[in-house]
């Protein structure tokens, strides 16, 4: 089974496109977990059991956990994941690019330290840094495209021969590295058009789309650009919206009744649109 | 000071432009350190004992220490570095990039977990995601610019305008993103020429060259088309070629041949050129 027939089994298991984000921010936690020992991971396990029958993804983002020193907390969250929840895809955000030496040990970090399902990479540095990634064909790559931050129009936008470099990248990402049909990528909520570019060049990729919530994204747009030929193919990621949803001793209550409200308005959505 | 004075009194002090890249990988390590626990921190340490007469700075690869599951014994090595070796630069490779709450994270796993003087980071996602590091002037920051990869030229030789990318990114990085004066570049040593065309539009900016020794970079190029005017403004590192000069129990005194052999080319090049 190659990651896009896993992805579409992924869909349809869980009849939901929703991936919940796992950025935990120390500063930002319930107060009753603050005192605690490992907080971000009791955190995330309380996020995760809430959200999870509304959710067909989790997306750990590395930096929280590296950058608060708590990397074994991070371990226990995927440890945590793959235990009860393996039919969940469990996507590792690291978005990591080296040489091929380097990237193999990267690739090592995120299938085999943590077991994920998928990683994020960086395509900067060229096809053979992206290599290592999909030489197993069940493991998915998301590749960054167009992101979803103001400054993704400093170079993604940049323009060569009649089109900017972000379709570019799409189209390298969807012809040239995807022998293996693992390829997907990353596009930001905030930019719908751009969706519907990079989906017009790439009809059968999965594409991670974070930045609905905080960051912005219309809903009802990323949907009518975005959504595949099975009105899949989309990994919608919310993250502080559902994180942070309350900060009272009711976050997970909170997170859940936001993850289900988000999960039907998406398959609402779905459901409407004209075929 | 800001970085690109601490860079010149570090390569004034030590009469060097050699970075001793930390890259070890625990199946090529010298037999006698095998069975040992720890055995990634013990062999740095070694190498860097051996090495840090005749370098200026230690880069330590973080993919190297993740994918082995041992990031314990590069807390120890980034550790041992700052408490024995202040005078030597600190470059933390991890290559980051991404949005910029989650750039804050990484800013502060590198200048607060880590300790590092300088950290490498990727501009695909634009210019709000170097933001975080570059806000303390005196931490420096490595743009990937032209790397020493084959598939560099996949994204980083693309014509926009009648320059390449690479290019377009060694403006920015110089002229949008310094306002600090602590912005850096990487260039691979692989690919000399391309050296020269980044020295000529950033005649400044501190160079971080990859690729000398195992990956076949041409020293004597490189120096030609890199050096600044003071003579310096290069950071030449070599991994492979000096962690594995011999595979006994000879390793430390081999890399110590190795780094001193590399160190004297250098400055007699440095020397011998034209003013």
């Amino acid at each position: 089974m190659d990651a896009y027939e896993r992805w579409q089994s992924t869909w349809d298991r869980h009849q939901s496109l929703l991936c919940v984000g796992l950025d935990p921010d120390l500063t930002k936690l319930p107060e009753i977990l603050q005192g605690e020992s490992r907080p971000l991971a009791k955190f995330c396990r309380a996020i995760i059991d809430a959200t999870a029958p509304y959710a067909c993804a989790f997306k750990p983002q590395f930096a929280y956990f590296a950058g608060q020193n708590r990397l074994a907390e991070l371990a226990e969250v995927t440890s945590y994941l793959r235990e009860h929840y393996p039919d969940h895809a469990l996507i590792l955000d690291v978005k990591r690019g080296d040489i091929g030496a380097t990237a193999a040990f990267y690739a090592r970090e995120a299938f085999t330290v943590y077991g994920a399902t998928d990683v994020t990479v960086n395509p900067y540095m060229g096809g053979d840094t992206i290599g290592p990634f999909i030489e197993d064909p069940e493991r998915g790559v998301f590749v960054l495209c167009r992101t979803s931050n103001p400054g993704a129009t400093d170079l993604q936008d940049l323009m060569l021969e009649g089109e900017p470099l972000f379709l570019r990248v799409a189209r390298k990402a969807t012809n040239e590295w995807n022998a293996n049909r693992n390829v997907g990528l990353v596009v930001g909520a905030t930019w719908p058009e751009e969706i519907g570019r990079v989906r017009a060049i790439a009809p059968e990729t999965p594409l991670l789309v974070p930045g609905i919530g905080a960051q912005g994204g219309d809903l009802s747009a990323v949907l009518a650009q975005g959504l595949d030929a099975t009105g899949a193919g989309l990994a919608i990621n919310a993250s502080r919206s559902i994180l942070y949803a309350s900060g009272g001793s009711d976050f997970a209550e909170a997170a859940a009744r936001e993850a289900k409200a988000m999960g039907e308005a998406i398959n609402e959505r779905r459901a409407s649109r004209t075929p």
